[in-house]
């Protein structure tokens, strides 16, 4: 019997597929049993989806986050500025992508890199004569996360290590885990404002090193490396022969009394490829509009990694078209009022939590200068009831209503992050909560500093 | 001398890095040298990007494609409905797209797989008795691409093989080597309207099988599979214990002559992973809108594949929140009278062209249900001039400013596509120039059926 034709049953309906799988008969009939095939359904998730791995939505979940219910929640967790509403988009950006809209003329598709006239664009936007761009030196991506993507896996095979900033972005360890590279962590240094150990850094590197990654301002320090800073990092890498991934797509957002440096303006030997994007300084990181810059003046990724690239980027084509489409008038129609007016509120909320939380015995904040982020220590010795920061800000939920991300989360235990971009109301709020929990909770530890100086 | 304190040179300023390297002595004195660090910069790209293959770029780019001067070119190469302009989106869609900016709702993260409400809306709009969807089913994705590529990266290792047709559209081996996943290739035959080879089809499952594609409607061929040709290959996939991925992007697009039937309405036991998007229908394949409809009414994918999706959608996160923020008023508004009137205009322009390339000797078009495409045979033998259709079609360019793409493109040589959403004038001048192209090179050929019967 040909097992390809289906069996009429006595109604003349044709068959359910169950019913075409009875009626064609018993298995040892079947053509390819021969073959090895599968007795009966086993369909399990690949390596790659079980080695994906999101350290801050493990963590979370597996918190106890029940906020008290006679408290309003306040949620400092999320590094989105758009939650509260307090900080939208200028007027202009969105007015860019409604004209962009009514040309009718972004709707098909772009090429996998991006529009040939979205790319000048940010090359012209980005070009500097230190750091030259044109625009076969742009691939825009679908958001910083796929830049931060197709970067590693054209640098990097599995089995090779990248070096990535501990405490850091949690989302390189998911990406280079999940294709199978390994991280190896370089320590940033609190009491230094954040800055790299360098000789620890330069100490990890061995020859499977495919990239170090450089995360510049800081999610989620806050922090702001100085132009010499980024200069020694840059010699390490040059005496390593170790391409830089940096990530800059806080660039920019940095307080006035730092200076924002673009890596690749200080080197003319180290290939760099920066990742950015419209997410954070335009306040739109639903958009997906990122982008990879590639600067190698010396030619050392050469032609062959540009080429890689582009041929990633064909997997899964490029980003929305309405927002490339726009991407001219937003680089050009978007006021310096409004970036300045970002900046001054989340410098000045960051002044007011830093001031606040300075203040609380038991916490010691590292003062940001930049991004959207603050980062506290907790002395755990003067917290003896909670065993670490996940419990800490587990109770702070539970009891003041107060979400904040432990740091843990960026391989950094003992602090916790907080996010400066809540209204200012909500913020104070949030300090006196934190204030109040810790004096709750706070011990003088058993022979510390203050009862020795007794 | 401590190589991380960067020498002042003379005149006082802070040295380029170039400086540095220099001023910091010579390699011998460096830490780190014993660790086999690299001696001299090599970044090479990594296997993945090597094995990132796309024939079409790479036939396209290897063809003399230079169009005759002495007439305008006629592109029918691009599956890209919004090319020529007379296929313009709703104007519903797009001032949905605006009323989601106004509103300012959506300018933040949206959770990787999309909004929950916007997951409720396609589940709605794709629910139907014998299939029925829920939003835990529905993935959003950037574009069906990143659908496909997710479906592939959950189900597959590297070293299992996947089933994909025989002429097919080029994405799925693309992506399958890319990851190190073999592709066996099925055979789609032209005498039965593009229907599967299902002998050959089931021959090719082994063990390490971890899926099927079925692509209904199919690029490149426009034909629409039956009923009963559907549940004949769900048969298949449920003796042999085979999950499917179905992508059905061109679900919908058929001619009035023809059904589609979504694949998983026909199967209660086969576990599907269905792939769509705005693309096509709504005729905005740039805005990057897919989707992935997760059908399990067995629970044999079970919660790890779903999770498994989960996990690997928080690599890069989903698509443009502006366009997701736009889907219910996309899904509800768009009228009837806009798919109807796209579908009549393929209709009339597919039979227009076959109707036309049937005619002219030496060419065997098959005609098309659905799409947007129609396949065209050469028979070889008759233009004794061309090796193959690659030269064919480059010949085509060169004399008559008509590209069409080689058929060798979708693994399937000696035919060329046609894509059929160009205007109605230009589809006439289009095959006119075929016609007169062919009849310049038909021979008849020695030993022909004309020849004997004279």
């Amino acid at each position: 019997m040909d097992p390809y034709v289906i069996q009429m049953n006595g109604s003349g309906n044709l068959p359910s597929v169950v019913d075409v799988h009875v009626n064609i008969g018993g298995r040892s009939s079947m053509p390819g049993k021969a073959k090895g095939r599968k007795a009966r359904w086993s369909v399990k998730p690949s390596d790659m989806s079980n080695k994906t791995f999101n350290p801050i939505r493990a963590i979370v979940e597996s918190m106890k986050v029940k906020p008290n219910p006679d408290k309003t929640m306040i949620s400092l967790s999320i590094g989105d500025p758009t939650v509260f509403g307090n900080l939208p988009t200028d007027p202009e950006v969105t007015q860019a992508m409604k004209d962009a809209l009514d040309s009718g003329k972004y709707n098909g598709y772009a090429p996998s890199i991006g529009y040939l006239s979205s790319r000048e664009e940010i090359a012209s936007y980005y070009h500097c004569p230190e750091a030259p761009l044109e625009a076969k030196d742009v691939i825009l991506t679908s958001g910083c996360s796929q830049a931060i993507e197709l970067c590693l896996a054209v640098l990097a095979n599995p089995g090779q290590n990248i070096l990535v900033p501990r405490p850091g972005f949690s989302l390189y360890r998911t990406l280079a885990e999940s294709m199978g590279i390994e991280i190896k962590l370089y320590n940033l240094l609190p009491e230094k404002s954040w800055e790299a150990d360098l000789k620890q850094l330069e100490s990890l590197i061995d020859e499977k090193t495919a990239c170090l990654i450089v995360n510049n301002p800081s999610n989620p320090c806050g922090s702001v490396f100085s132009r010499s800073h980024l200069q020694k990092i840059l010699a390490v890498a040059a005496r390593q022969c170790v391409p830089i991934l940096a990530d800059e797509i806080y660039g920019d957002m940095v307080f006035s009394d730092s200076k924002f440096e673009p890596l690749a303006t200080l080197s003319s030997n180290v290939p760099i490829l920066s990742c950015g994007g419209l997410a954070k300084r335009w306040l739109v990181p639903g958009w997906r509009l990122g982008w990879i810059l590639i600067h190698d003046r010396k030619g050392i990724f050469g032609n062959e990694i540009r080429d890689g690239l582009v041929k990633l980027s064909q997997r899964i084509l490029g980003p929305c078209t309405i927002v490339q489409g726009a991407l001219k008038s937003i680089l050009h129609r978007t006021t310096q009022e409004f970036f300045q007016d970002t900046l001054s509120f989340l410098k000045s909320n960051a002044d007011l939590c830093y001031g606040a939380l300075a203040a609380i015995p038991g916490l010691r904040p590292v003062r940001p200068s930049g991004a959207m982020y603050l980062m506290v220590e907790i002395e755990m010795e003067h917290f003896p009831e909670f065993e670490n920061d996940v419990e800490f800000t587990e109770r702070l939920v539970a009891e003041q209503s107060v979400h904040c991300l432990p740091a843990t989360c960026f391989e950094y235990p003992n602090f916790f992050r907080v996010v400066i971009t809540v209204p200012e109301v909500m913020m104070l709020e949030a300090c006196s909560r934190i204030q109040e929990f810790c004096e709750q909770h706070y011990h003088s530890a058993e022979g510390s500093h203050e009862e020795c100086d007794k």
